[in-house]
């Protein structure tokens, strides 16, 4: 028997300029450009062993053995890797997320990036890390991101993220409130779709979508709060505005969603300087200067409907682990 | 002293397939086709006196003595039916809702359609329905449909409203779940033209409306509640999706907004005909089949963050009073 293992930690990303739709559904490009943050506290751990004893790629997720779609989704990534490599070996996948999963928070992200790397490095490949974002990205658009720390772009039909600001130029923090721990009814990819093929909005969106990126890119390079804000809160409800006007709609706003927006909108005007993005979830993300961290959490902990509220600094590139933690 | 004088009742309606944005601006001329349902308890009362010895018109809202805006668009109606009477006569008006008023709840449609009967019949002018229907359009567009009763259109650039069916054609019920007694932040007047000007998705609301609304009429003609069901909830979501793109975001929806829209759909996965709609406020409106009115009641009565639930019938047209009740 030979066994090829590696275990790699990479980090959620949030946007702040959103991706949402596919310009290329076969190779899953990106129809708008995004831009993110690389989240140091959720983060995804992922051991793969190639082993010649297996008959069949194996996906252990938390603990549970995987089936069907993400079974599938892994096995594919798998497999083109395996291609560069030119072999045929199979392999055992065990990953562990420390935040919830499927919800909306990015843990497909963090999974693909993670699996990527772990493959690749488990065979001895020495592909540049564009490369591997570019795996990552034709499981998961938002995964090629969660290769770099910090904040990350990953351009309109482009095959890989590139690193826009490494995560020490301007130490945000973000704040997760989580306003449900079940998985959400229509995954990014349905939702995704379903909005291209019905909303009239749709093009708008596409059309529009450059602009705020450019917007939001342009203030964190100039680490401009004011100018943050408003762009990454539009590039969101945009987005999200998208999907309502989709036949049928797609809501994935919960009233606790709409709660904590009018939180933030009021903590703002009070001088707080934070503004929130939403991804195909019920959570919110609150982007806030690290001064106002330990206010602005008991507020959001106090809204009604939110569970309780992460924190995260900006977060390193995906790395090298010595083991899988227990 | 010469006094000249009328009661009238008007009825608010709300708009199954909605109005949202002006096709001119000056003539307050709507930019999309609407249709709407009156209804029967939710009245505005107006009294209208022309007199000699008053040196400027006057308006009392629910017994309080207005200035500034809502008495400028008043005296500005005054003064189109003055123009009409061919005298100068300045008039009292005395008005009384019995919901509330500027909340989102369509107090400005029966609120004008009320005033403009009243002014025409003081005067004893003899126009056509259709004329004081235009008259209350120049004021608030959706003022012209409250001068009929039943399920009624207001065309793209139309001057006047007009009747669609009757109330009998279809006895459906309206609740009408009321979430906040507060006045909104941002008019419906001043809310679409930030979204003219600003939404990326206005063009495609203004394009795509027609659509909706053919749908909604066709629907309601034939009485088939499951081809309503789902234009009129795009209609509304499209409305407010558009307005949640602009920049900054027109947010109406509150999370108690949310919260009855999932009972709602929850409720129609049980088999019960009802459908939402939701105007430029925070409350819902559920149009429901009258078997399951009761049932579908004490469901929203029980939604966190509902004050109170109001019921109503089809309304019937515009009418003179007698006298202004006490």
């Amino acid at each position: 028997m030979t066994e090829q293992r590696a275990v790699v930690r990479a980090h959620a990303n949030i946007a702040l300029a959103k991706y949402w739709g596919k310009a290329d559904i076969a190779r899953n490009l990106p129809a708008v450009p995004s831009l993110s943050l690389t989240l140091e506290n959720m983060r995804t751990t992922t051991e793969v062993s190639f082993s010649s004893e297996l008959t069949a790629d194996e996906l252990e997720l938390g603990g549970a053995p995987q089936g069907g779609k993400p079974l599938a989704r892994a096995a594919k990534l798998l497999g083109e890797v395996r291609a560069l490599a030119g072999i045929r070996t199979f392999a055992r996948v065990r990953s562990h997320n420390d935040f919830p999963t499927a919800s909306g928070l990015a843990s497909s992200a963090s999974g693909f990036a993670a699996l990527a790397l772990a493959a690749v490095h488990a065979l001895d490949l020495s592909l540049p890390i564009e490369r591997v974002s570019a795996l990552a990205r034709a499981a998961s658009a938002s995964a090629a991101r969660s290769l770099f720390g910090g904040y990350v772009e990953l351009g309109a039909s482009a095959e890989s993220a590139a690193r826009v600001a490494p995560p020490e130029h301007w130490p945000l923090r973000m704040l997760v409130a989580v306003t449900s721990e079940a998985a959400k009814d229509t995954g990014s990819t349905d939702g995704m779709q379903h909005t291209a093929l019905t909303s009239p909005y749709y093009p708008a969106w596409v059309a529009d979508a450059p602009r705020l990126f450019a917007e939001v890119k342009a203030a964190v390079l100039a680490k401009d709060f004011e100018r943050l804000a408003p762009a990454a809160e539009q590039s969101a409800l945009a987005m999200h505005a998208s999907m309502l006007a989709a036949s049928p709609a797609l809501v994935y706003f919960r009233p606790a969603t709409l709660a904590v927006i009018e939180a933030v909108r009021a903590a703002r005007k009070r001088g707080v300087a934070a503004c929130f993005t939403i991804d195909a979830g019920p959570h919110v993300k609150v982007l806030v200067e690290p001064q106002h961290v330990a206010a602005l959490k008991q507020t959001l902990e106090g809204v009604e409907g939110v569970l309780r509220v992460l924190e995260s600094a900006p977060g390193p590139d995906a790395a090298l682990l010595r083991e899988f933690p227990r």
